[in-house]
């Protein structure tokens, strides 16, 4: 099998935008994506959604003249967007099409009362934990077992609020301490305001395709995406690990290559224990190391592994179906060195990882982890 | 690329069954699936689902043991469950997978109110459009062309839910005269009652493969997936026919064969006028014919193109997600010749079709063609 190409990506501003609509916020990621490919219509699409209604695929690509093609709307809670990434990476390198779009999209402030409540047939939406709750015992684990400090996971925010510094399309950016990372309202100790991703609204777009060997295509070297389950409580891991470190796994083998070759990265940085739980799963560092790498600046712009240069999804956004794409879209300019303020120099690996818990239905969650460039 | 095949197929009972869960009518198909099958375990799944909260695939399928595999939840209105089918017949054909599973699932009493609402980002939803009035203007064309009688499109819900006799997992069964069903509550002129699908819950699955050369498994021929749009009123047609034809073609075509060679077919009959447009879209009577074949007995079981013999959706019952995996199953168990008193007599070919609108977001619609057997 070739490999399939990215030709050009795009994304909406990301942030509450009660003004925008889903039509309005895709519209401006697929518009941007066609122009930054240099073509004109695609085979199929994927469409990663986690609140849209159905159908909001298909009225948003028809009203932009793309009716007719398969179209497939696919839902993985946050790896949504990834997963339609997957899906547009598989159909090309199998032959099935020569170009899909792969677009996610998600408005929150229109789709979602206030947040995303658990779902009580979940058997832990069932107990009341929802997202911020589950990832406050994942931190409290690592801060009881001398894992990682409190001020260690501050670090990660300090990082990506000042990462977005550069990026004008994101949600939140900000010079914050340490200290007033910590001092921020509690949300579910010990993860505060600032070390938990807003409410936002955006879409991100990816124009896949075979190799035509133009300049600023980006290959897929591999991508993986696995599901994973309830929290193993006889692991000595906290949740999500397993998940992650598997589908990571399985991507280093498919591309050849291991953490060591990677430039730079966009992962799942939902919280702040989120990235630094995924930078070990990735094995860029050792199990435990995660937060002092962090601290001691190895996470960032000009660290050894920069991490989260478009401000992850604590600074840029988390619009849940956009996010994945969003991502692939950061390490596709980074990759091409157009990533302006916030480059990683000669940067020519990049990795995105999406794990996504089943909307505080954390049973069901899924991972996709996808490597470009090289 | 060889064939993919249906290994197994199962479903739950149909019907509102508040007592259920998505995830007790999940377990029942698929187990019933991989008994049927006589495998155990998927290299991944593929589950359409219209309103499943997020994550329910893999919380149905974890609780099944399931865990690990690729997981991706696919929506396309009330294609969604032939969704599934073909992006698992594709995957397998493709060399992707060795096995997948296709799962459909909807428990609409539980996440609906009533109804499927207007979706009001949606030109013909916010014009108040639902489907029963989308189909009633579709009938009305129909009525005042002199395509079809209202006694004709009447006969369709009199053989359905006569067929639907012999399906004791049907939601609906009756004899019913044509005068009875006219004489029903009106619903949306000219459609009455007995002319529209209800509102059901139930999950349908199927497991599909690489070529085993077991008896009873059943080739897919060849599945197609096509988007569609709005009803183009500059058309001679009423809305969807260019969608189902289009793709039925492309089906037609993969399949090496054409609507003559059909013996036994379960289509789209959300309303009777839509399996009457259905028969004449794919061609096995003339446009303007449909009506009157139905009415003819040309459709029925001992006809020359039966439609429907498990009652299709206005009877045995249109749980969204699950149609089209139900529909599936039907032409399964009719070419293996194990549909008991409703079996049609050497059937050895047969279509599955399935048209969504976008859940009242009309212009989303999509449209899966699947011809099994030979």
């Amino acid at each position: 099998m070739s490999l399939a190409y990215v030709y050009g990506v795009g994304t909406s501003y990301f942030g509450r935008q009660p003004d925008q609509t889903d039509y309005s916020l895709a519209w401006r990621a697929v518009r941007e994506a066609f122009a930054d490919a240099l073509v004109q219509g695609v085979d199929a699409a994927y469409v990663g959604t986690v609140f849209g209604a159905s159908g909001v695929a298909q009225r948003a690509l028809h009203a932009m003249g793309l009716g007719g093609i398969p179209m497939v709307t696919v839902e993985n809670a946050c790896a949504s967007g990834t997963t339609a990434l997957h899906e547009a990476n598989v159909a090309v390198r199998s032959g099935r099409y020569e170009r899909v779009l792969a677009l996610g999209l998600e408005h929150m402030t229109a789709r979602m009362r206030g947040g995303i409540h658990p779902e009580l047939t979940d058997v832990e939406g069932a107990t009341g934990l929802g997202m911020p709750s589950m990832y406050a015992m994942a931190a409290h684990r690592y801060l009881s077992k001398g894992m990682a400090t409190a001020a260690q996971l501050a670090s990660v925010s300090v990082k990506n609020h000042h990462h977005a510094m550069a990026n004008d399309r994101a949600q939140y950016r900000g010079e914050f301490t340490i200290e007033e990372v910590l001092a921020s309202t509690m949300i579910a100790d010990p993860l505060t305001l600032l070390q938990c991703c807003p409410i936002s609204d955006g879409a991100a777009a990816a124009i896949v395709g075979v190799d035509r060997r133009v300049a600023g295509d980006v290959p897929i070297r591999a991508s993986a995406l696995r599901s994973g389950g309830l929290w193993d409580h006889r692991s000595e891991q906290v949740w999500g690990f397993e998940l992650v470190s598997a589908t990571a796994g399985e991507a280093y083998a498919a591309a050849g290559i291991g953490p060591e070759d990677l430039d730079v990265l966009e992962v799942h940085d939902a919280f702040t224990i989120g990235e630094v739980v995924t930078t070990e799963a990735l094995a860029l560092v050792a199990v435990g190391a995660g937060g002092a790498a962090a601290a001691a600046g190895q996470t960032a712009i000009g660290g050894r592994h920069p991490v989260n240069p478009s401000g992850g999804l604590l600074s840029r956004g988390h619009p849940l179906g956009a996010t994945g794409l969003a991502q692939t879209a950061e390490i596709v300019w980074q990759l091409r060195g157009r990533a302006k303020g916030r480059q990683v120099d000669g940067a020519r690996v990049g990795l995105v990882e999406t794990m996504g818990g089943g909307v505080a239905g954390i049973d069901g969650n899924g991972c996709v982890v996808a490597i470009l460039g090289g």
